[in-house]
């Protein structure tokens, strides 16, 4: 069992995301993990998928999910659901931090790129 | 893929405990599940475990959780990770209510007394 603060997401090498994994194997996890993230104004994610469930808690700004060549806005206060599998793009729409806890149903958290490809994190997932 | 409103607890028949289930099976998932619960001061979960992994996020509050015989405080801002089937109590030892997020690895989420019988929940889990 593990208690640890909350810590804030710190600078990464994809400019304008910040990252931390507030659990995962490292604590010993095998089947979960959290991550909590802060994206700049501007900012997105690459298209991508998971091959597990994911969900998406908003804690500050606003943002767009798109999937399936449909477009769905969200923002602080909302939670999304995303099916494992399922190809997603996050994008900061608005003027603030895009700040989320994410939780997945994996630890490490496998990300695939739409060519089929494994996404090499700089963060440990 | 779902964008709900993270919603607040809501009264529960176990005195001092407000609960909702922000995502689970009714949202199609298969391996997670997110509640949120407040607990009054003065309020505490019975002994239990369940045999998936848990993660609690403390959101607000302050409260211990009881873990093979240790007593382990906690605070808001800071994490517990509890792996599968390790028996576990949580007590709201403050003033203001103990508001958490709570992730478990499963849906619906298993809760097991000492004695080895199920609870069944008043919640859809």
């Amino acid at each position: 069992m593990f208690i640890h603060d909350q810590q804030q997401p710190a600078a990464t090498p994809i400019p304008g995301v910040a990252h931390v994994t507030l659990a995962g194997q490292a604590e010993g996890l095998r089947h979960l993990s959290v991550w909590r993230q802060s994206m700049a104004p501007g900012g997105c994610t690459p298209p991508h998928s998971h091959p597990c469930e994911e969900i998406v808690l908003c804690d500050a700004g606003q943002g767009e999910v798109h999937v399936a060549g449909e477009v769905h806005a969200f923002r602080a206060g909302q939670i999304l659901v995303l099916p494992a599998g399922v190809p997603h793009q996050i994008f900061n729409t608005g003027t603030e931090p895009l700040v989320s806890t994410a939780v997945f149903a994996a630890t490490p958290v496998p990300v695939t790129l739409p060519d089929g490809q494994a996404l090499e994190l700089p963060w440990r997932t």
